[in-house]
């Protein structure tokens, strides 16, 4: 390392001893020890589905997205963690798959371990259980917290504390919950707290965790008015979807909380002189993400973002005893800025139409079919709820045609009209995608073509945000993960370990090391 | 920034001093401005369409590419510049769109400065000239040296020595190369040598490169026969395609150059005492991805990894003198390592079956477009072309559903067989672009449906390297570039500077700081 730089004395020199290792000059490996003093206050956000290109989406939206009719200034706003002055870049893959899913990649970010596919906390054998650094810290004595937007019993948070052979096994997960001791879960619920199985109801998982001393809140003013000395804590958003998740945040209504406000309240609750160990994971991007719907995707990172703000808020009050890291789990959907249709432009304003998620427009479409016979229903009837919800028109070909000689000629209010109207192919698309919803057919995914067009999602609300996200400018490839590398962002006490290009095992030894909760 | 480090004492403090703004600790704002002592040798490559998606794309070929029927135990390799001791991000957007094309992203590299879409060394008004990095180290005495596998007067290497309103102005450009007294240009040709229109030939460029004083090379003995007192050379590959580039290195032939040996022999024309800048383009991993063409793009990814070494060979002989810089100018295609198809699995050893460019397919194309009438153009009769050059097979029914079988059962080549057998929907997708192939149609981009499916390329050749690259579990979006953020990787004198998340800008003047060419 030091032959390629020049001499500019003992400081530099000493300066890449310190760190150097951590700059990767050896290719494959990369320095976990940290030398320094620890971290008595440990952050990690993980972004489920949080790739660079999700990141710079809502950067290019924060920044250009207001611009109407295009961008012919384009500029990006960064977000709270773009800011963090350490970044590096994680390959992600599992020990059985180029593409990884949620329960090694957060394995890895947790034990430092890699595992197969659908695996919590151990081995890909299945025998061997993995300590966690929530664990450790712990053990330690310090204060854990783990935070999510989708259930807390769901892969992410349950890599923190749980060792299970399948991550579809939530009612194990949840035990392993109550028994970790842990003084604070917040954000989504218990998935599946009668038993994974409705013909094999177990003890709801509620109380069992009130036996195990853990005390449960509901409503936003209870969890609100939660002090240090409340004891262990599952403080469970008012409003829950299907899945036991928090809402998408474009869906927040005010009797919720923020993620960002969850955090906030776990910071308050977990101060302590001995320290503590935070785990904040922003869900719910991937899941917007597995459905190609940019807009939710944005709001939800929106909504990661300012949780992470939270930590740099106490981090600048605890300067030399802070360490927060930022990371993602995988990328999702094969999301670029750039589609074949839009070509060199983009046009992101275009998704700030969009007024609900994908879910809540699932339901309008669920609701029109209860209400009408599929050989009844009819497109036109629907179509109002399209324009209301995306912004999307079906401009009469008379009027259009005027328009656009008026748009031709530099009108501002015609280029906009425009701008949002369907396309002959478009509008056929939505046809398509409307009929087959209609039939309300059970096994969308079973047929190679409509797996392709759909991924098994409501074929009227997924064209529509495609159409939506390709004006914009914006393409997926696909509906489960990808494999490529995602970026780290970092600050405080042994940041600059994280510069580089390293494995997402390395995150957990890093940190494990920084906060030296190792044994 | 100090606040957020454990105090380990004065060599701590002092490292991020030196370099803790390039950290990125105020967001927006970088350090551009190198303290220590300058470097001697300055390397800038530009990997044209090479963002962290073709990287990675390129690792895990490398790593797992051989691999036979999947990715059971999933490794990359990386390659010479991703073991770069430094890691960086760019954003790349031009002064008017979120996606730039390589004049203006070459034109931030090269000047510092932003400028619109098709626009080469000026500003968006196009009156105000830029000054180079090139220019002004040759100003300071130094040699210079520009290389790329595109033509010599294309947009990125132009970026380096012209100022025109338009970068398809390649007779003007090329004219501006010829004054610009740099040492060395090697790679591709002069497009468009005898004038930017057929209909009004101008004086043969090469002609005009003579009487200013250039040697033209022609041949892999004259060039590799090159000594540092040959004066003025232009060195252009024995073989060029129809836009005066080299070949794409899967089909390279003994007769050719590659990439490295350009650069080794560039490296040992320019090295003098008083310095040099070498700017070295791989600039068709760039066409490649414009064409959907993931081996192809891989295979070039290799050839620039190659040329970089040669620069990494040289660094290390001279270690204190050297800056190393690797950097894409943008995305292109929308590449992702994940398609709907292939769900959480990857099989890059598909890609490895390919064995020619679809450059060099679509002339297999036109050969039997042109033997054969439309209505008489057999597909079965051109079948066997899409299996010796893809390996893609069409089995018959009864002998796939016996393969299936023995798949069940374990039989591991009959997996393999099967791996590469089509289903019934991509024939049907191959029947229909050979149709449509074998019209010959010349305007294929006019319609939306069309150019969403081919691109405005040859239909069979782009559909079928779809088909390949999404067997293979890589996925496209577009026939253009993208807006995400590209990484940089550097070596050497003053490399710590390019640490961080910054923008194109920035690498100039980086660049211009630590090589103190600037004035």
């Amino acid at each position: 390392m030091k032959r390629h730089l020049k001499g500019i004395g003992v400081v530099m020199a000493t300066m890449f001893l310190l760190c150097g290792a951590a700059w990767g000059a050896s290719g494959q490996t990369t320095n976990n020890e940290w030398k320094g003093e620890q971290a008595k206050y440990v952050f990690m956000f993980i972004g489920d589905g949080m790739a660079l290109q999700q990141v710079n989406a809502a950067e290019i939206y924060r920044g250009s997205g207001s611009v109407e009719g295009g961008n012919t200034t384009p500029s990006i706003k960064k977000l709270s963690f773009t800011q963090l002055p350490v970044q590096g870049m994680i390959t992600t893959y599992s020990s059985n798959s180029f593409i990884t899913d949620s329960a090694p990649a957060a394995t890895s970010l947790a034990s430092g371990y890699k595992t197969d596919n659908g695996v919590i906390g151990m081995d890909p054998g299945k025998t061997k259980k993995f300590t966690t650094i929530a664990q450790m810290a712990r053990d330690k004595g310090q204060k854990v917290g783990i935070l999510s937007s989708v259930s807390l019993n769901h892969a992410t948070p349950a890599s923190f504390y749980a060792s299970v052979p399948s991550r579809n096994d939530y009612y194990g997960i949840a035990l392993q919950m109550f028994d970790s001791n842990f003084d604070f879960f917040g954000g989504g619920g218990i998935h599946k707290a009668k038993g994974n199985k409705k013909e094999e109801p177990q003890p709801d998982a509620y109380e069992v965790a009130s036996s195990k001393g853990y005390k449960i809140v509901r409503t936003r003013e209870e969890i609100l008015a939660l002090k240090p000395d409340d004891g262990k804590i599952i403080a469970v958003n008012p409003v829950l979807d299907a899945d036991s998740a928090m809402p998408y945040d474009i869906d927040r209504t005010d009797k919720e909380l923020s993620l960002a406000e969850f955090t906030k309240k776990a910071i308050e609750l977990l101060d302590n002189p001995k320290g503590f160990f935070m785990m904040v994971e922003g869900g719910k991007i991937d899941w917007a993400c597995h459905a190609n719907d940019a807009a939710t995707a944005i709001q939800d990172t929106f909504a990661f973002a300012d949780a992470v703000q939270e930590a740099v808020l106490f981090a600048e009050k605890h300067p030399n005893e802070t360490l927060i890291v930022v990371v993602g789990d995988h990328e999702t959907g094969g999301m670029s800025i750039g589609f074949a249709g839009t070509q060199y432009e983009t046009f992101f304003n275009k998704i700030g139409f969009q007024k609900e998620s994908y879910l809540a427009f699932d339901k309008r479409v669920a609701d029109f079919r209860k209400n009408n016979a599929p050989d009844k229903a009819s497109f036109d009837a629907f179509f109002p709820q399209i324009t209301e919800v995306f912004g999307l028109t079906n401009l009469p070909a008379d009027e259009a045609k005027t328009l656009e000689e008026k748009a031709k000629g530099g009108d501002k209010e015609a280029k906009k009209l425009l701008a949002m109207n369907l396309s002959e192919l478009e509008l056929q698309q939505l046809h398509d995608a409307f009929a087959r919803s209609m039939k309300g057919e059970q096994e969308r995914s079973k047929d190679e073509q409509t797996y392709l067009l759909y991924g098994g999602y409501e074929p009227l609300t997924v064209k529509t945000t495609h159409i939506l996200n390709q004006k914009a400018g914006i393409g997926w490839t696909s509906y489960a993960h990808t494999g490529i590398p995602v970026p780290l962002f970092a600050m405080g006490v042994g940041a600059e370990l994280f510069l580089g290009y390293y494995d997402n095992t390395d995150v957990a030894w890093k940190t494990m090391s920084i906060s030296g909760v190792k044994n």
